[in-house]
Parts: C-alpha cells; sequence; structure tokens
C-alpha cells in the first residue's frame, strides 16, 4: 500500500450524533428501507410490483412462477441488504435483521450447483446464460449481491451471504479470463469491479483482486468483446451502440488506460471509474491511476453540473461532451450522482486532497439528496437544474423531466441506492493514513479511531452544511498524531484555534494538517465563514451564459414557484449586492434561505397579440427567496431554476 | 362569394422582372427541378434511391418490380410535375414538358379500372387499400397528384393527368361519406382538403367542394375514426397517438370547428388550416372562417419562431404549447413554412390585411428558403435559430438539427415542396376584389390585370427586400380603380407620391388604398423605411428571455461563425447603438449585412480548470457582421444565431 493512500474509518466506529446526516439517515431506516422491503415483496398497493423477491423464491423452488421483472430485477433485493447492513451498524432491528437472514436464505436455496446466481437465467433459459453480457446485467446483479454480502458480513458477522457470494465468484472466475476456453468478456453495466475489490479487501483473497483487474484490463481492448458477442450471438448491434461509436454507451470502445473522457451511460462510467480507482490503488497501478485523474478532471471540470449532477442527455442516461450542460434538458441521474460521489470517494483513498471531499459534499447535499423528497417515500431518477412543468408535460423532449417526484419506479434503481449511500454515511467522513485522522466530511459525531501509534477519540459539533463552525473535543490523543481538517474551495476566511489560541497548522492540498501535540482536553475550534457567494460557470458553457447561481458552503440554491411565483424566467438580480441568508427551522425541515433583490420583467408593455416587437420589456423591482436545491419540490409542482439571469 | 373575400391574380399575368425572386424563380428552374427529376429516375449517383418512377412503372406493368421507399413516395412525382408545371407558366422547357407528359401517360397506365390510384397499394395487397388511412398516405399523395393535375392544365391547357385524377376523384368519393356503407374517414395527413378546393376552382364542380367539406367536417367527430380503424384492424394505437391526446398528432381529437391551439405535426396542421380556409371561403362558412382565424392568431402570436418557422418539437415534428419556443431545440421544417404560407394566402384571400402579407413576406425571406442553399442542391429538413455543430454530432438530443444542409432526403419532401413554391412565387403577389388590385408582395415585375370594369396594367420596380421603395407606372388604368398597397408593420415611416406630389390614401387593416382617378403614365412612388429593428420575444418566451435579435424589412439576420468566429454564445450587444446596414453585392449572392458593435467575454479570467467560480467574467469590445438568416451555412459548417444576448 502505497504511504500517501488512506483508508476510510469504518462506520461502526463513528457515532453520528443529532445533525442533517442523522436526519438522513433516520429517513432511510424509517422510511425508505422499510417501505423498499414492501416494494420488494409486491405489498405496495399502489405501486408497480416489484417481483423480486418472487424472482428469487421461484429459483429457490418455493413456487412455481416465471421471472417477471426486468433482467436486472436481482439488484433490487442486492441493494436493500446492502442499505439495511449499513443500517444496522448504527441501528438494532431485529426484524429487518430476521428479513435479511430469510432473504439470505432464499439465495443460498436460488444458487446453481455450480455457484451461478441469477433468477433471470435460472428461470428462463439457463442454457444462455452468459450469452448477452452487454445487455443482461447478469455481471451487474453479481457485483450487487457482493456488495450487499460484504456489508451484511461488516454489519453482523453472519458470513452465509458471503459464502455464497464466493462461490459465484469462483464460478465466474472459472468462466472469465484470458485463458484457453474462457470468455474474454466484461460487464455490459459495469458495477462488478468495485464490490470484487470490497471482497478483497475484507477477505485477503488476492484471486478476487486479480478478477477485478481482469475485468478493468480487457475491458475495451480489441476485437470488441460486445461486438464479437454479438455476430457470435447473431444479433444486430442495436441502437444504443450504432449511436456511440464503439460502444462508448458501455465505455468498452477503447481500453480504460486510453479513456481521456468521460463517455456514455453515466451510471456505468462512474462504477467503472471507481473499480478502476480501487484496482490501481490496490495494484500500486501508477498508468492506471493516471486515467482516473484524467477521467475525473473531464468530469468535474468540463462535464459536471454545479449540483454535481451528470450524464447531460437522456439519450442513453450518458455524458454528452465538455461543456455541454443545459440546465433544462439535463439527465442527471441520481444514481449517477451517487456514482460519481463512490468515485470521488476513491480518489481521496489515493490522494488525501480537499478537492475530492469537496466534490463528496457537493454530491451529498444537492445532486443525490435532490433524487428524494423529505419525507422519503418519492423519488427523482432526473435531477433537472430547471423545471417548467407546462413543458414537461407538452413538450415531449422534456418527457423525462418530470415535474415531481414518483412513488416508485419499475426501474428502482435510485432509491435503493439513495438508502445505501444515505445509511452508509458514517463510513465517508473520516480517513487515515499512519498516525493522521483526515476529516473529508464534517457533520457532529462521536469518533474512536486506531491510528497506527495509537486511538484517537472525539466529538465534532456542527450546524454543518448551515454554520460553518466545527468543534472538536479531543477525548484521546497521543503524541505525534495529526488532524488533517479539509479546507473546502469555498472558504475565503476562517479561524483555527486550539484551547482559544491560534493554531500553528500547515496546508497542503486543500488540507489543514494540525501537527502540534495534541492530548486529551484540547479543543480545537474551526470555524469557516460561509458567505453567501454568486457563481458564474466557465464562459465556455452556453446555457448558463449572462446567468449566476447562489450557493452557500457546499450547499446551491435555487429559486422556486412556491415562494417566487410562475415565471421564474422573468427574473433577473444584480451580483453586487447584500444578499440575506437566514436559518428558518420551520421550512422544508429547517433549512437555510438567501433573500435578495431581484427585478422581474412586467408585460404591462406588451400587447398580448405581440410575440415579437421592437420595443423594450420594462422591470420592476422585486424580492425572491432561495430554498436549497435538494428540497425543491416538497411544497407543490412549480417552476425552479437554478440559474438566473444577471442584471448588470 | 363574399364582397370582401379576393381572388389571386393568375401567376400567368405577372411577369417578374430581375428580382430576389427570380433568382429564387431560376435557381429552382435550373437546379431543383432537373436535380429533382434525376433523382425521381434514381439517376443521382450517391443519393439514396428515389424508387418513385420505378414504382409507376411496376404500378403500370411495364416492369416487374415491388413497391420500394415511403408508402407517400408517389406524392415526390406529383410535387415534381406541380413544381414544373408552375415553371412551364412562365419559362418555355420543351424536354421537361415531354417528360411530364410520359409521366402523365405512365400515371394513367397505372390507374386501376375504378379510378383507384396509389403505386403502394397497387403493388403491394390492393385488398388492403383503405383500411389504414391514419397512417398511411392514400388521400395524401392523391392530394398531390391532384394539385399537379390542376397545375398542369392551367399551365398547358393538357387536361388528362386531370381526367385521371377526377377518375380518382370520383372513385373516393363512392368511397367516403357519411351515406351508409361508406368510410366515414378523411386522411391521416392532410392535403387533400386544399386540393380538392383547387379542382373545385377550376372545373366548377360543387361536388369535389362538397367532398373536401365532407373531410374538413367529419375529421375529429365521436367515435373517432383512427382509433375505431384501429380496433376494427386490430391494430395497436402506437406510440404517437397514445402520446397526442386524442389523435391531436393527426389533429383529429376533436372536430375542427372546436379547435383553438394549432397542436401535431405542424405540416398536418398547416395543410388542414388551408384547407378549412379554401372551404370557409368558398362554402361561406362563418364559424369555419371564426376557427381559422383563432388557430391563425394561435400560431402566430404564440408558437411561431421569429423567422416564420413553426413546430417546436423533433417528437412528431409537432407544435408544442404556446410560448414554448426554443432556439436550440426547434423542428421548423421547411415543409411546414411552406404550409403556413398556403395557409396565410389563404386568410388573405378571405380578409384583405396586411397582416397575412407581412407573414408571407416574412415566410418567404426567412423560414422557408432557409431550407436550402443558394445553388438550390443541399437542403434542409430543420431550420434552427441556434446551430452549434458539435452539440448535434454529440448529444443526441440535437441530432435533428443537421449543422449543414444535405444532399438529399429519403423522405424527400421540401426540396419538391421548396421547388413549387418558388415557381408559383408570381400567382402569390396580387390579388383582386372588385376594381381593386392587392399587392401582397412587393416584387419588381409586369402586370396585366383584368378587374371587373376594366384591365389595369402597371410595372413595378423595387430592390425589396433590400430597399423599401417600389415605383410603380401605370400603364394602363380607368376611372374607378383602386390600387391597395400593403404597408407592412414594420414600416413606421414612409412616403408615398403619385407623379412627384403626396398621396391621398385611405388606411385600412394595413393596406393603403389608392382611390384618387389612376390613368395610364402616372407614376407612384411608394418609399418605405427600413431601419434595422432590435426585436425581442414576448416576455413569456423564456429561450430569449434577455435576448435581442436583428431585422430590417421582412429580412431576419443572423450571426455566422463564417464572419464571427466561434463560439458565438460569448457575444453580447447593445440595443441603443447605431447599427450599419450596408448591401454587399459580392457576399452570398448579394445580400444585406448589418455591422454592430458588441462584447465578447474573454476567458482570460478563468483558470482552464475552474467550471464555476465567483468571479465575473470579463469582456472586450468586439464588432460583428449579421447577414440575412436564409443565407447561412452556405460556405462552411459552424455555428449561428440569430437571437444574441442584450448588453445593458
Amino acid at each position: 500500500m502505497k504511504e500517501t493512500y488512506t483508508r476510510p474509518v469504518n462506520g461502526k466506529n463513528v457515532e453520528i450524533q443529532p445533525s442533517f446526516f442523522k436526519n438522513l439517515m433516520n429517513l432511510a431506516a424509517d422510511s425508505i428501507i422499510p417501505y423498499q422491503w414492501r416494494a420488494l415483496n409486491d405489498e405496495v398497493p399502489d405501486a408497480e410490483p416489484s417481483y423480486c423477491i418472487r424472482n428469487f423464491r421461484a429459483a429457490a423452488g418455493e413456487i412455481d412462477a416465471p421471472h417477471a421483472g426486468f433482467v436486472f430485477q436481482d439488484s433490487d433485493l442486492a441493494k436493500w441488504i446492502e442499505a439495511a447492513s449499513y443500517m444496522l451498524m448504527w441501528r438494532e432491528d431485529k426484524e429487518t435483521e430476521k428479513n435479511i437472514d430469510a432473504c439470505v436464505d432464499l439465495i443460498e436455496k436460488a444458487q446453481l450447483e455450480d455457484g451461478y446466481l441469477d433468477t433471470y437465467y435460472i428461470l428462463t433459459d439457463i442454457n444462455k446464460r452468459w450469452t448477452n453480457l452487454r445487455d443482461n446485467h447478469e455481471l451487474y446483479c453479481a457485483g450487487h449481491m457482493l456488495e450487499a454480502a460484504v456489508a451484511y458480513y461488516k454489519a453482523t458477522g453472519k458470513d452465509k451471504l458471503l459464502n455464497v457470494m464466493i462461490k459465484f465468484v469462483k464460478h465466474i472466475k472459472s468462466r472469465f479470463g484470458t485463458e484457453e476456453g474462457k470468455l474474454r468478456g466484461y460487464p455490459g453495466h459495469e458495477e462488478l469491479e468495485l464490490a470484487l475489490v470490497k471482497l478483497y479487501e475484507e477477505t485477503g483473497d488476492k484471486e478476487h483482486l486479480a478478477l477485478a483487474k481482469y475485468f478493468i484490463d480487457e475491458r475495451g481492448q480489441s476485437p470488441l468483446f460486445f461486438d464479437e458477442e454479438c455476430k457470435r450471438e447473431g444479433r444486430g448491434i442495436g441502437w444504443v451502440r450504432s449511436i456511440y461509436e464503439g460502444g462508448a454507451y458501455y465505455q468498452s470502445h477503447k481500453p480504460v488506460r486510453e479513456q481521456i473522457k468521460a463517455v456514455g451511460h453515466a451510471v456505468r462510467a462512474c462504477y467503472l471509474y471507481s473499480g478502476m480507482a480501487d484496482v490501481a490503488r490496490e495494484t500500486e497501478d501508477e498508468r492506471l491511476k493516471e486515467a482516473c485523474d484524467t477521467l475525473y478532471e473531464n468530469i468535474t471540470r468540463r462535464q459536471m453540473y454545479i449540483t454535481g449532477a451528470v450524464g447531460q442527455s437522456s439519450f442513453g442516461e450518458a455524458f454528452s461532451f465538455d461543456y455541454d450542460l443545459p440546465s433544462d434538458l439535463v439527465y442527471g441521474e441520481t444514481c449517477a450522482s451517487i456514482a460519481l460521489l463512490f468515485f470521488a470517494h476513491r480518489m481521496l483513498r489515493m490522494s488525501p486532497k480537499g478537492e475530492y471531499g469537496d466534490l463528496m459534499d457537493k454530491l451529498i447535499y444537492n445532486g443525490t439528496i435532490s433524487g428524494m423528497n423529505l419525507t422519503g417515500d418519492k423519488f427523482f431518477y432526473v435531477n433537472p437544474l430547471e423545471s417548467w412543468p407546462e413543458r414537461s408535460r407538452k413538450n415531449q423532449q422534456f418527457a423525462h423531466i418530470k415535474s415531481e417526484r414518483q412513488k416508485w419506479f419499475g426501474c428502482a434503481c435510485c432509491p435503493p441506492n439513495l438508502a445505501r449511500l444515505v445509511c452508509s454515511l458514517p463510513g465517508y467522513i473520516y480517513h487515515t493514513q499512519g498516525d493522521t485522522v483526515y476529516f473529508a466530511l464534517y457533520t457532529s459525531s462521536n469518533a474512536n479511531i486506531p491510528l497506527e501509534n495509537g486511538n484517537a477519540a472525539f466529538s465534532v459539533k456542527t450546524g454543518y452544511p448551515w454554520d460553518g463552525k466545527v468543534i472538536i473535543q479531543m477525548e484521546k490523543a497521543f503524541s505525534g498524531m495529526t488532524m488533517a481538517l479539509r479546507l473546502p474551495a469555498w472558504v475565503k476566511t476562517y479561524k483555527l484555534n486550539i484551547n482559544g489560541k491560534f493554531a500553528h497548522t500547515r496546508m497542503q492540498d486543500g488540507y489543514l494538517y494540525i501537527e502540534d501535540a495534541l492530548k486529551a482536553g484540547d479543543e480545537i475550534v474551526f470555524d469557516m465563514d460561509m458567505p453567501v457567494m454568486v457563481m458564474r460557470a466557465n464562459p465556455k458553457v452556453r446555457a448558463t451564459s449572462g446567468k449566476i447561481a447562489l450557493v452557500r458552503g457546499p450547499v446551491v440554491y435555487c429559486l422556486e414557484e412556491a415562494d417566487n411565483g410562475f415565471d421564474l424566467h422573468a427574473l433577473s438580480m444584480r451580483a453586487d449586492q447584500n444578499m440575506q441568508y437566514a436559518f428558518d427551522p420551520d421550512l422544508l425541515g429547517g433549512v437555510g434561505t438567501i433573500t435578495a433583490d431581484a427585478y422581474r420583467e412586467i408585460e404591462s408593455g406588451w400587447d398580448d397579440n405581440e410575440l415579437y416587437a421592437d420595443h423594450a420589456t420594462e422591470k420592476a423591482p422585486a424580492s425572491v427567496m432561495f430554498i436549497p436545491y435538494y428540497a425543491w419540490n416538497n411544497r407543490s409542482v412549480g417552476e425552479m431554476t437554478v440559474w438566473v439571469r444577471e442584471e448588470k
């Protein structure tokens, strides 16, 4: 393991205190996880049936039923088990644990003698397994179930599912590889790569790492496997492949080390990049790390929305190209934001740089949780930066942009993905390297962290993300240990005191290193100024030319019709004004709001019959209120916009 | 015939002199018509075969070949015959006339004994005819061939094709209607309605008018015919029908007199509205005229681009809804602009109001001819108001927006439609009513016009659309006759003199009526000031918020990369400046240009790695040159924009 690599602190060592995070976690535990359990069992009255558990029961021979639902339906159960496992790390829930155990029994029973496990092929034609890697998600489902197995083992120490999945992995290993007689294939939807590295990290078995490395290395090699597979099976290549040159939709157009731009299906892409970063870290592959750096930069400097959302195009839920960032036509799938967060987290593990934590921050407070409502029972798949409900209804080009969150999806990838992210938040906060504790995120918590030469324990109190003050009370410390606090890029001024006195720090790559001898009882007060910031996009971005957006701390704000009336496009505002920030505990579960002076175009000068005219449009002063972007569409269906025309 | 109704002057009575129109007409005659003739005969080497003539030869029994091409392929030949017929009205061309005669023989031979004529069903399964009115275009093809027959008869006096089509119309009449045993159907793609009125006008046979009226009246009645047809034939309703409620895509969702918004496929819609206006006029149906007024207003006040383009959505090539006018995602099919021009022309026939001529002007100089290049051999189907070639290539949502005109289309509706419009321009210029000559359009011409109580003859000299001065030299006149000159809505100041002296006129509905006793030798000088006008869209239009466009006379201007470099979105300009207009005879075949002061955002303040930042973007003074919109994309593939951000 390289000297600079960091290791995330096990979430079990971090007890989240009342906070923004804790609220999210409770929401997942109280609402999403139980709701999804009912959904998986087809017990939600007015939602499409999932068939997920039913498929497993049929595959296990308990009932006689055909496979139903998507070909990747198994992954829904996997993601639920994974999410619930994370929850069990911080909340006792015997009932859920019992349900998981029952599922594990079912899964074990469904598994074939040779280790194979996928209800779609078990229930349809087992002879067809591994014949459509590109479209049929077997390796994707394997990846999710493997993640679930590792999580459940970590949470409870129970290894039945882990063993089931190790058996499946052995089967996969027997079928895939460069050796004679094996398929030189790889997942059509990436996911298994990163899961195999988790399995390796848990078991120490290098075979699993080698398999992950094989999938990464083989991807995009000539001749292109997916094209060969189509030929062999007598299938046409299909429209997606024909539109995305060489199979860029699947990131299989060229070897991964030669890929320099994020392309194709955004969730697939970011899962792949996460797996690449995992393999680069664990195999100390500098060339692969460079590819990750390049792709990370391409995404974050060229193809990412200000909310962290990625995937500009609804055709293929895909990346499009540099600086193409339309606010209205965005795809910005919730799952893609989550996948990008996974990638950022892995980049942070390779290099303790503040920017990776900054992006995790951005994603957690914006582009991921915008995917669910405040009661955790309705979800967005697509997260637009601008909503005009009438357009979504009446112009089919915008039909993918829903004006309100939906109850549940037939393709239910986003809700359980959110649940597993939120429930695992404790594991994202701290990293260690040697005797250094890295703060990636700020939230109130009690942490007890083993370091190389001792243990650190401390409590953190903060009102983040509404307040930039972070108070760290050392409970255990030892000489030589270092606390490294992420200094977000948005911080212009801050104070850092220890026991009321100016703290000497070393600043490097977005981290403040406190290398003074710390001792139990020390109080570190890190106070980041959190002004409202007026943001502009790089002038190469066309959609936002002449527009501004407001950000405070990690939180992106938006205008919503509920506060500002309709025709939000008629509003404009000056950047150089004193905007008022306030925290409103009674609004939307408690949110920051920003009020500002603005102008509203008035139509009085326009005859109702004039569509184009050579006179100006007048404007009147107006006052506007911004709310956090993630909290939009929790009161009524209406317009929303993140970007507002700048008045000069 | 109502007192106020006007009658277009036969194009044969109008000899177009060297002018913008004459250039267009020559382009069609020299390039499009011969090129299309080769295309119809599959003789264009690197274009998709048309199969059109081949289908007729096969249907006529001359060769053995299956039907090929679209189900509406016959209409390509029809539109070509129609266009060539108009050409023969002003240019002798024995070869083309011979080719048409040969085609007519072929068509006659292909016609079935009972009058039926459609090569698709003749060559596939004749028993299936009239079983898919919604999708299979038989009545549409009949309409186009009928228009061709009337045009060829008018041009040459030859009636063979006319008789073929009258026979077909009789067959149609025997199959459709409210009588027992007949299908209560109507065209899936409207066109036949307006063609039947042309046939009625030519023959005076009221049966044809009655059939047109039947199709108009029956459309959208309950139960919906197209849904019934699907049921009867055991077909699903399909995605188009499912997306457009009630079949609004086909304008068959409700009876036409109850339709108040333009909906669905824009070409279909405007052909229908044209047919409605024809029937309203010829049957003096006030209620139907009101429906036309309402729909015309909806289009022109709510759903039309500044170029006259209509159809905002690529899904269904369709209207979307009021004030939804995105510049980047427009469809704006060339054929839809042509169809709207047909509608405007028919509205003018019902009411001599200047606004209808204004729209014809707008369409002729912008949204129609933008569909072809200056050499008449490449064509746009979609006419965007903004082009960003990289986006069209890399973001599939914009794939319908081509960055350069194409050689020929498999679905070749637009090129021949342009040819027939351009060749028939002489017939759009003047209208009469009683002893009044109405000027709908201005172009240099010699006209000899029979009026109720005498003949008027005059020559017109003008540099329109580059110059607003129109000199009319009376060659024949008589006491009591009136000359009515359209005063375009964009005219703020003008002079109107007769023989050098101030002319007394009456102004009504956008027309200046010269009711002084005119006599041979009189010279009328109508001099319209034609300043550069800075246009804005109604503030309800979102896409153009904060943007301006330049218009001079009827011509809309645009910025093109060839003159202004790339990144056109980085440009902004003040409205209150003195812009310089100049005519450049050497540019793009001779066009007006507008130069203006502008600002260009400079990226120097931006780190290449910054995608979002809280600093401003600086701008530097720049000079920009606008060219007429129709002339864009004649030099190179590059960016283009009609709307420019306004600097204040």
